[in-house]
């Protein structure tokens, strides 16, 4: 069956929140003061995050489950011709793709603040409560953290518009267990965005929601997650449009 | 093959008990004085409880694997006609479904009691051995709590019924996955009890069984997770009916 | 293709010995002295003997991969005609199944030893250097020790003789991840041995080979990982002779 | 589709590097200084590799996804006509298959470096460093070193060369689970190789990479990981033309 652009925009919307709710909740339990996974350590993390991935790609079915600009830039990149079964690769669907991704994120990591309320109601240094919505790099330079994120979303790009090619019949597993090996290997450096969406929509919701204790969304910081991963996703889109047949 | 309504009350009640055996078993593991996997973290946790699904699904073939009162309530709020395929939709049924997962998931916390008993006769917390068999706060706070489970079980009922969607062939591992993904990720406020049969069952045997050093089985407590994840399995339930398709 | 009981035979010795070799290997990793995987926790052991059924199974194809007594057992319990495909259930059949079982598991545990040769020459307990070959409870008392074994393979058979009920394509991972499941939630007083050649074969290998600075083979446990595993698989192959259809 | 030698080349290249650039990557998010995942654990860095494999064997579609001279000797040693389909086995195909395989590995090796480089630029041992691009033996003991290097590639390759007897459909995340487990079991001596490419060609890039800090290559110890690996992969597709049929 194919959907309309009115029936993606919110599959993207929807499927993006899933994401990010489930992801900003891993990184609240594994870090927030007196939860039950507190200092529960990377793996969980990158679980966390893989299965997030898992669940919003079952949600946004209807529009190919993209849940990241930098998949939708890629897409397009890699000279495809839809988005989805029938949503033509166009300018104006892009920008309803990327603006329901945007919307989705900050309202998913909206409902992670909500079911970690007490958590983040509780003392903690700022930075702490920020980097359950956003990522930060654990060393700040600019140009190293760009080329991190964009390497490791070349990858996430590249082997998802691969996966066509090797049968196998485990759905969105495959790309969950991906974004689990990404971060366990690449997201040291900065906690792996790979998703423009994933890092901008949670840090408009942190700047917008009235957190105890909140400190600065650190907008200096916010152009790297977004340029990285749109630069690997391009890239990657070229290689796969150049490589795959 | 079609099953009756009768087969179907005994599915639950082997699926939910064999839930329960493998998931109380797992929180035992981590917790009682002396066990190997003592300290073995929260996402030992996760992954027990979320192959105790994969196998409580496997044993439950008869009656769909609902397993979970919140599912149970979910379809029925997502409009389907059938809680399985010959078993129609109606409230005698839905009784007997979630009466066979009370009864299964008491005794499958009386089953995994009896498999650590040597553990629970050691000297521990009252409140330690409480949490072998029923979920607790970590921070209490009713209704912060409640909106904890919701947003939990709205993301496992409403993914679930988003499964057909997806094509993909790997059976019960998805719900084994999706449960892992949200006690990773929401479970940290609450211990995610996302299923009133899971807390409930379990609390009913802890009050019954002759545990050395048993404490109060925290009565007060008992109504949030039957109350939190059947209001997110009915939202998820009615928000699935208005948007898959 | 069917295959004779000779080509079971072998295939049920290469399937075990897999089983054991990867088995012990992980034990060894996890306890022995100067190891990379040294103190890697309960998670790690779970997922090291899941995946060592994982291979073995993958192993064993010829034989119906039952690679464990109890399996056997349970099978001929159920009331089935074949062990697998052109092998009939006969007393014969079995004993030489569960002959191929044993030499496997002793084979596959020496190999094990010998890839971990310079770690068990290091100094270390003699019962930890045991406990890479069998299990040992933590709290010993042969009659709970025996019950928890029979829980833990009541789990592993019904569930394994469900798996056809219910569609998937994910082959021997099924049984894989219900074994990192089971190992998880019940292995926690005994070691889950759940498989009476997965105890008895290495430890005939413990008190055969060199080992440096070994210790007693603690014979006066190794009957409960026989016959609590037996008692579980019988009672299961019943049971799923009775329920499941 | 049957691709040529050439498509196979750079296929070989292009997954073995994606395997090194995930693979060296969480080597270096577990033990260089300041990343996230510092200190993460055994069981981190074998989810890492087995996932680096996972997304390596998707991006080499095109030459049978061999990605490791071990697999290329043993599916010759098989008795195989072929590498892939299309790709008859010759010296010479053999030959193109190993270089692309060494040519990929350096070059993900030192993708990895580029991704971490803000931490190679911390402080931190040597022996540090290196580990991040090749192995080596927590016991140094060349015989015992290359006996277990064997062993494991054994068991990669005989289970490897026994996935097409057992139905499934996962795909590329069979081999991803077995490397999973046998770094979990087998790789507590020698860090497990299992792959000469996977050493030498990230031993050559750390020979000629600028890294701060820099200390030796250990080329005393490079022949073990390539010496070990092919006999353990030649002896398993020796055994697999034996027994699998």
């Amino acid at each position: 069956m194919d959907y309309t652009i009115g029936d993606a925009f919110w599959s993207e919307a929807i499927g993006t929140g899933t994401l990010i709710l489930l992801g900003a909740g891993v990184v609240a339990n594994a870090i927030l003061p007196r939860t039950k996974g507190f200092g529960g350590g990377w793996l969980l993390i990158n679980f966390g995050w893989g299965l997030a991935v898992f669940a919003g790609v079952y949600a946004s079915y209807k529009s190919g489950a993209h849940i990241n600009p930098a998949v939708t830039l890629g897409i397009w990149a890699s000279g495809a011709d839809e988005f989805a079964e029938g949503i033509p690769v166009t300018a104006l669907n892009g920008v309803l793709y990327v603006t329901a991704q945007m919307l989705g994120a900050a309202v998913g990591a909206a409902l992670a603040y909500l079911a970690y309320k007490k958590h983040f109601d509780e003392d903690a240094e700022p930075a702490t409560k920020l980097a359950v919505f956003s990522t930060g790099p654990e060393l700040r330079s600019p140009v190293w953290n760009v080329l991190t994120e964009a390497v490791a979303t070349f990858v996430l790009v590249f082997i998802v518009l691969a996966f066509a090619k090797t049968p196998a019949d485990i759905g969105p597993l495959a790309v969950a267990l991906l974004v689990v090996g990404i971060g366990a290997s690449l997201g040291g450096p900065t906690g792996y965005a790979i998703n423009p969406a994933r890092d901008l929509g949670p840090r408009i919701a942190h700047a917008l929601l009235p957190i105890r204790g909140k400190g600065s969304s650190d907008w200096g910081y916010a152009w790297v997650p977004i340029v990285g991963p749109l630069v690997g996703g391009a890239l990657a889109g070229l290689a796969a449009g150049a490589y795959i047949s």
